[in-house]
């Protein structure tokens, strides 16, 4: 085991070298014009897992494709599987006009790396790859068997995983999945994530009239879709934030006192969340903390709005629609299907009949949880004791992983959530970082983990 | 005179191809793009002016040059002093991908001419030099003097027009100012306007983290700055259409009898209405008909809604910041600048403090109204039968011309309104046209205009 880790150390340079590489590639999935980028990304990454010494595969999807990497596996050995998920494709860059340097040209400042991805999730999922590289190349024998499954369609709702788990059900049947895609509280204090929140996305389109019109001419005898786009959205939350479309609460599981007192350990200071956010003041839910706000209790976020003329100066009209981007995020129980039925009623109660509402859903993810005290957590917790020298916290986290779900229905799998992302790494913002010394110590936590999962 | 008619009978074609020339240059006076265009639409005028027999200058701006030319003045010969006021700048075209031929390649089509501009004003205003042509091309003698003012920016506010009048009071001493650049209530069915909406107009940003937020992080814990932008909105309008900003219609003066009787005289179906709009249903000001609600009540509309991300697919954020941009459509007596007053009181009241919100001040103009019993509104009336058949009706429009307000201040002349476009000319919308009759019978009217106002 000394010499995994001395490998590791010795490779310091090298690793980073290649997390450089990685970054390189433009893997925006939801951006059509990348799709040449999107290949090029997993060829690269094929081709880095059989250098290591795994066994590789690139398996089309109707959309992109999964790369699929095996330790090579002893005969007659009887040996705990493991997954290893991980995804190549990237938030959107823009607006490129935030970034202090190139989106996909790393650069490295005071130790971190800057690139789009290279949190999210391009660097914590390498450090998987280097703590395996460093067993194979050593000699040292894996105490696990382990499969990597890296996508390219994370960032755009998972859509071909399904499928593809599916048809390989039985090669990836396993004990646990291990995801290092979510985030540790503060710097030198890991984490395990034992609850995700879940997603529901719709698009919003309000048309009035057939085209723009004149608003001098027409203005005050028509109604204006943007007017009507606002004062339905408007309709959606409360002044605090609390989301207003009936039943939405309903299925939402008030935390335990246990989860409570954990959210209570936890490093959180008002005053610096706000300057850190850079708000003039917080909000949110009454009676519940910013940490539980944000990972603990459901939101409604409009995350883009789409209407008339947005150039230079201005252009008098009445805009013919108007659009907007809207995500709920979801906690225990709540069900996307049931929130989608119920924000769609509400929208048709609520909408005027003066214009035309079209809603389209995106993709969902139900809301995820399992129980801290499950052994393969504990493992998880001991291996990131080893790599960072301190006792992990257990939290909620208030992204979505949708594909977590997808694990638990046809792999039958938990995930271990050993996330390295630092507060500040900027992930789906402008300047999008990775700590160098989180990208170090994940390659040891991973090289601890397969010794602690091996022994369960 | 009839040799005038019979000029003018005889060049229509080239006429036409003229128009085509002037509506080719893309002279969008808000994209600083078109700079170049813009001064290139000015020189063809320039030329084109001299070609006519006016003696025209390029009279440079703070912005876009102004295109001055006058009839060659006979000594001795004491005539009454006309201006006819035009602008050769258009709104921005976008967006293009509505348009069914690109807007500045000008396409015929029964009868119509279709190009950004056509209408609005390129066309309307081309028809009056073509009167003038006529009279000095057949040697008639013009019963006025005329000197044209053509500028670029009347769709950015017209900003330095107001020096340019004040520096040239007293060359520009005048009986009355002869616009065409409003409507026509019907095909074959002309129209004097003698009053007009005022304007103003702002731009709110609503700011709130420094940079665009992950919403699965902190989606919860923060506010949401475009839905902090929309429950702005939504408060400055109720249902029907009242603008809910305290103190806005304390100034707004009724009709009388004598005006909403004029009103009745029009040919209007709220059904027709309804199906040329497009929308599903009408909306307004209740107590008032749609024309009514469209010319002579104050309405406020959102012109555009820019935040987050606008791409394909979604982007799972919460958004540093929304922007609206926003025009207020006044009537006699508001004031643009205590409309404005309230608006800001108003808009800081009902801001909330978790958000900073920015309100920048656009072009604003008072609203315009003038007695249709006036001797050369009277003038203008028997030209446009002279040229249509048709007794004209007397109507209010609701879009705004601020410079009618500087001609008044400046020059303390009244405006006489005789406008060509018909209804459906699309001005500020894709597929602008002009109808080719309309600018025929413009060139008659203005022919028989000279004689009308030369006996006053």
């Amino acid at each position: 085991m000394q010499s995994v880790l001395d490998y590791l150390k010795k490779n310091r340079r090298q690793s980073i070298d290649q997390l450089c590489q990685y970054v390189r590639f433009a893997s925006v999935s939801a951006q059509t014009e990348h799709k040449g980028d999107m290949v090029a990304c997993a060829e690269w990454l094929v081709a880095h897992c059989r250098e290591i010494g795994l066994e590789t595969r690139l398996c089309k999807t109707a959309r992109h494709p999964i790369v699929l990497a095996r330790t090579p596996r002893i005969k007659g050995a009887r040996k705990k599987h493991f997954v290893v998920y991980g995804h190549y494709d990237v938030q959107p860059p823009e607006p490129f006009e935030l970034w202090h340097s190139p989106p996909f040209e790393p650069r490295i400042h005071k130790n971190a790396l800057y690139a789009r991805g290279a949190s999210d999730n391009k660097g914590q999922n390498l450090a998987h790859l280097k703590a395996v590289e460093a067993y194979l190349k050593t000699g040292v024998e894996l105490p696990c068997d382990i499969t990597f499954v890296i996508e390219g369609e994370e960032e755009v709702g998972s859509g071909s995983l399904e499928t593809f788990l599916k048809e390989r059900a039985s090669e990836l049947r396993c004990e646990g999945v291990v995801i290092s895609d979510t985030g540790m509280p503060a710097a030198g204090l890991p984490a395990l994530t034992y609850a995700l929140r879940g997603i529901a996305s719709y698009e919003l389109i309000v048309r009035g009239p057939s085209r723009d019109l004149h608003s001098g001419i027409f203005g005050g005898s028509v109604d204006n879709p943007a007017m009507a786009l606002a004062q339905i959205l408007a309709q959606l939350r409360d002044k605090d934030g609390r989301v207003t479309i009936p039943g939405f609460y309903d299925d939402v599981e008030e935390m335990s006192a246990f989860e409570r007192a954990q959210f209570k350990r936890l490093p959180a200071s008002e005053r610096e969340y706000r300057k850190f956010l850079g708000v003039p003041r917080l909000f949110g839910e009454k009676g519940y903390s910013f940490l539980e706000q944000r990972s603990a209790r459901p939101t409604l976020e409009i995350n883009g709005l789409t209407s008339g003329y947005q150039g230079e100066g201005s252009k008098t009209i009445v805009p013919a629609w108007a659009r907007a981007k809207i995500t709920t995020r979801l906690v225990p129980t709540q069900d996307p299907a049931k929130i989608a039925r119920a924000f769609r009623a509400y929208l048709k109660k609520i909408c005027p009949p003066t214009v035309r509402l079209e809603i389209k859903s995106g993709h969902g993810a139900v809301p995820y949880i399992m129980s801290p005290r499950d052994v393969k957590a504990q493992a998880g917790v001991r291996a990131l004791e080893s790599a960072f020298g301190v006792a992990p916290v257990l939290i909620r986290e208030g992204g979505s992983i949708p594909i977590v779900n997808q694990f638990k229905q046809q792999l039958r799998a938990d995930s271990l959530l050993l996330g390295l992302a630092l507060p500040d790494d900027n992930a789906h913002s402008p300047n999008e970082k990775f700590d160098l010394g989180c990208f170090e110590k994940g390659q040891v936590m991973s090289a601890h983990l397969w010794q602690e999962l091996g022994k369960i």
